[in-house]
């Protein structure tokens, strides 16, 4: 049986994006729609829960959840009707399915599991267990007003957090000692967590796209790549930038200005309707002209909002196009193993006239030069 | 094609899983079996790349990746065979599967969505796609002498982080500002990042078992809630404590010794064999029992490892039984919402003779209350 509860009704955001989920529902010819990936959901109703299912009905919203997220539920969707299980997810997804006498539902196929499909299949009984398209995946792409001064809070905290670890960096310091003190000033300004871990790579460290902080210490003449975004509000910020200590390397100081042109010009080109894999070309043709073709070796840059890495992909794998309302990150790199590497990357949105880097902190290489202290 | 490389043996500890691995393989049947969980294949062959798969077979490892962790396999798994992906990974799967003309292989169903099963069933062409027992969970559930020194010392950073954050804990400070301490407390000591969100909660906050550190902030006569971890080698502590500011407010420590109790009675009835349910019955019934059993919303507690929260469910819900090797949580607690709310969690191995804690913190009611400083 569902919980009684003190309903208050649902905001003016999740109205609208209910309305506009509904909407898709309806073109797709589905009545009942199971949201299991705990970011979706929490875009479509604002529940923060984990562990949980929100269905999507043409007049209701159902949330089947757990104890521990009675108080969450009670204070973030209190205008919904929520179920507690006592026993397993997909068993009382069962119950609530047959209570409300349903004949089909349609299941996120991207997000839910082999198994798991097999589970509620066993449970749910229903003449029809179909798989939704991506609903709420392409709902979440095209960034709303709300979501976008949230994305700003997040790129804000992430540059503040940046230049206050900047001021600390001392010859002798680990990566690793430089990445603590850079998460600790994006938290205590309100980052919830790091939007991934972050990376602090000194030296030939770089050459690895991923490379993880250790105990590689900072020196004169380091080159240092951090890559780094604070979550705020469950939205990601990502930045790349780079510091020298002192001086710049001459062969780093090469690639660097020809990832940071590649980088400038693959921007430019960032407008509704450009494809995904013409921007990519727009940054790997210069950086190959320039003969580091085989060092750039992953795509141009990705999605960015509640997950770090979402749709759309802005590689030379995708003929998508952009859109408006996009937020992608920009953010070539350039890797020479055995010596070092670069990568510069903003936050840009795509807007009707072309885009806006959100972005702020400086990067040509002058800016990231800073004294060699002890 | 694969690529080349100059290759290096496997650890034992590698050929020791491989093996064993193999070993359910053939007792289910399996000749090709697909790893897509990263968590997984990090365990079987210590890869640590992410969106890529390994197929093992009988004498033969497959790792199906990406340019970007190219150097990360020649580091971490050179003596496995090679492919690098232009395209989406389960094209390249394909591509690997036809190239050794396999006749069947079967997938971890646990892991792999219902949409990645239909792309890779259409890029197969297998005669039988399958779904495999869940081989690597199990085998993941039971430490081994290796996996325990790590997740040693991703208590023991825990643990000197607790402590070193315990000393800044000034009036005034936000729960958001010693969460952010004591994450960089553990990071500079090694952890790679949290092993989840660490929760900081003051007074009521507390009595939100998921409660999220914000702007409240520390008064005299606070009541502190502390639930965090680190991450070491990719192995997570999970540790619970209460820190109570001057002195300690008299309904909260009334619950705190019963729950105290609890905690320390269920611990000792841990031991090979115990049924997951009657050991969080043990705490369940003595809260109860104390008046407070609608106060304790959650299980005893999970399994630890790789994943924060992995097999066993050390739970009301489970009729299994515990396993030397396993390490679990057990982490009783009781909320009031609208004042507070107190949990104790401690790691615990489980021995031949019955079980060790692993982690060393006191918890004793007085070992919680520091002086009250500006």
């Amino acid at each position: 049986m569902p919980k009684q509860q003190k309903r208050t009704a649902a905001s003016p955001v999740v109205k609208d994006r209910l309305k506009r989920c509904r909407r898709h529902m309806k073109r797709a010819g589905i009545s009942a729609y199971l949201v299991t990936n705990p970011t979706d959901y929490f875009h479509l109703i604002g529940f923060s829960g984990e562990d949980s299912a929100v269905l999507i009905l043409p007049r209701e919203v159902h949330v089947i959840s757990d104890g521990r997220f009675d108080e969450t539920i009670n204070h973030e969707c209190s205008w919904a009707t929520k179920w507690l299980r006592k026993g397993l997810l997909n068993a009382e997804i069962g119950t609530v399915v047959r209570s409300l006498k349903l004949r089909s539902m349609a299941v996120q196929a991207e997000h839910l599991t082999v198994d798991q499909h097999g589970v509620l299949r066993h449970h749910c009984k229903l003449r029809r267990l179909g798989a939704a398209p991506s609903i709420v995946g392409d709902m979440r792409r095209i960034k709303d007003a709300s979501e976008l001064t949230t994305m700003r809070q997040a790129i804000r905290i992430a540059e503040a957090a940046f230049e206050a670890m900047r001021d600390t960096i001392r010859i002798g310091q680990t990566e690793l000692e430089l990445a603590a003190r850079l998460e600790y000033e994006m938290k205590r300004r309100g980052s919830t967590s790091p939007a991934f871990a972050t990376i602090v790579a000194e030296g030939r460290n770089a050459a690895h796209p991923h490379a993880r902080p250790g105990r590689r210490k900072v020196k004169r003449g380091s080159a240092l790549l951090f890559d780094w975004g604070a979550r705020v509000g469950g939205y990601c910020s990502d930045l790349t930038r780079m510091i020298f200590v002192g001086s710049i390397p001459p062969r780093i100081e090469t690639i660097y200005e020809i990832a940071l042109d590649a980088q400038c010009l693959a921007i430019k080109a960032v407008r509704p309707g450009a494809r995904m894999c013409d921007v990519d070309a727009v940054a790997r043709n210069l950086i190959a002209d320039a003969g580091f073709g085989e060092a750039f070796n992953h795509g141009l840059g990705h999605g960015l909002g509640l997950d770090v890495h979402e749709s759309p992909s802005l590689s030379w794998r995708s003929t998508d196009k952009l859109k408006v309302g996009d937020v992608v990150t920009v953010e070539p790199g350039i890797y020479l193993p055995g010596v070092g590497g670069v990568r510069i990357e903003d936050d840009v949105l795509v807007t009707a006239t072309g885009h806006r880097v959100l972005s702020r902190l400086g990067k040509h290489a002058s800016d990231a030069v800073i004294r060699s202290k002890r």
